[in-house]
């Protein structure tokens, strides 16, 4: 039942700044839990070279997979793809493949490629193409870091193509118990379904309402007959069985 | 015009685990941004001690000011208070003035602090406490740690009282120019536009929408004259000047 560890670089000053709220990982962190691929970091950083290589190498090593997010477009700050083949320590260069792939995507082909096109064709020696259905520009997979589009629309088909090709583990299976009591009033009990499920993981999520606190309590495990007896617990112990 | 560095760590399975979308980013990048305050890196990590410890001593040491999410409320699984506390290398305890913090919003005040409610009155030694007008249940500071609830509601209400205390820089001044082309045919002017402007940052996020592809082209800087003439010197070179 082993599941395969990941982490995420998202790569850009408009998160950062506050410019834009980034949807990549929520969007990635749903794909790979369906997978069975556990994501257990994410790094955000700056369009900065040395911030992306000292990511992509603290995480390389550390996780099975690394999914990157943003930084592969046609314009000056667009440096993702130098930055993994630094990190790498090979070179970035215009590949033949990936010229086509982008050039699929223009009415008159490569003679619609301009110079800052032709960025978009780098890839990093060794690097395998990820499909990009709606704009041609491909992303790349170099070992265990697989580089995708920032822009959701694009990243989202690109993780569509790229994750079903990857092994997986089972999916994790969770449900939520939810109730209209604040979190110090439901710890307690939590905490002794917690302790008598030692395999599960039971988390709980307090929020606010016009009418007051509540908590999602959320069970999670391997095993869905131990998950939905857990749930069960809860709903006993606070009276709200189905 | 130095501006402090600053970073931000997001602890939470919920994240990660795709059940939540994240919203504190966002909401701090921005408090920051306005306050003349650079947010270079985030990382979020699960509820887990030695990822908290680690992500807390990699990034005190680098920036000026680290501020973090989530974990400090009265569950099992709300670790950060003794987490921050190890990497700081200190204990951590029940202090009076934090539980005074908490009971003023209970109507039994002390009585109503059962032994899951009393754990949100523990801080590490020598923290400063963060006011939580919503709940009570304080947040707190170590050094230049600053250490927040997950809940939104909350963590804004504590970056409201908190911002304001720290020294910022000058507001990071800003300009969008939006353009209904796609990113390779603007790459080449924007470049231009960059290299006349070599203070500035010059950033370009491209967008789909059922018409075709678009682009925002983005100038930040510290001087508001030389943003302003940025971004009219693209708007006449796309024919758009206002």
């Amino acid at each position: 039942m082993a599941r395969p560890a990941a982490a995420m670089i998202v790569i850009g000053d408009e998160i950062l700044s506050g410019r834009t709220r980034d949807a990549n990982m929520h969007h990635l962190a749903g794909v790979l839990a369906a997978a069975g691929i556990d994501l257990r970091e994410v790094r955000v950083v700056a369009d900065v070279k040395q911030q992306i290589v000292v990511a992509v190498n603290a995480l390389r090593g550390a996780y099975d997979h690394v999914f990157t997010s943003g930084g592969i477009g046609p314009t000056h700050d667009d440096i993702t793809a130098e930055s993994v083949a630094e990190a790498f320590g090979v070179a970035a260069g215009i590949r033949e493949d990936a010229l086509d792939a982008l050039a699929a995507h223009y009415p008159n082909g490569r003679d619609d490629l301009n110079e800052s096109r032709l960025r978009m064709a780098r890839v990093p020696e060794g690097a395998r193409l990820i499909k990009n259905p709606v704009s041609g520009a491909p992303g790349f997979s170099v070992e265990n870091v697989h580089v995708m589009a920032g822009v959701p629309k694009i990243f989202n088909a690109m993780v569509a193509g790229l994750v079903p090709e990857l092994n997986g583990g089972p999916p994790i299976m969770s449900e939520n118990v939810r109730i209209n009591l604040p979190e110090g009033d439901v710890a307690e009990t939590l905490c002794g379904v917690a302790e008598a499920y030692p395999e599960l993981s039971l988390g709980s999520y307090p929020f606010v309402t016009p009418s007051g606190f509540g908590t999602n309590m959320v069970v999670r495990g391997d095993a869905g007959d131990q998950v939905a007896a857990a749930a069960q617990a809860l709903r006993v112990a606070f009276g709200i069985a189905q």
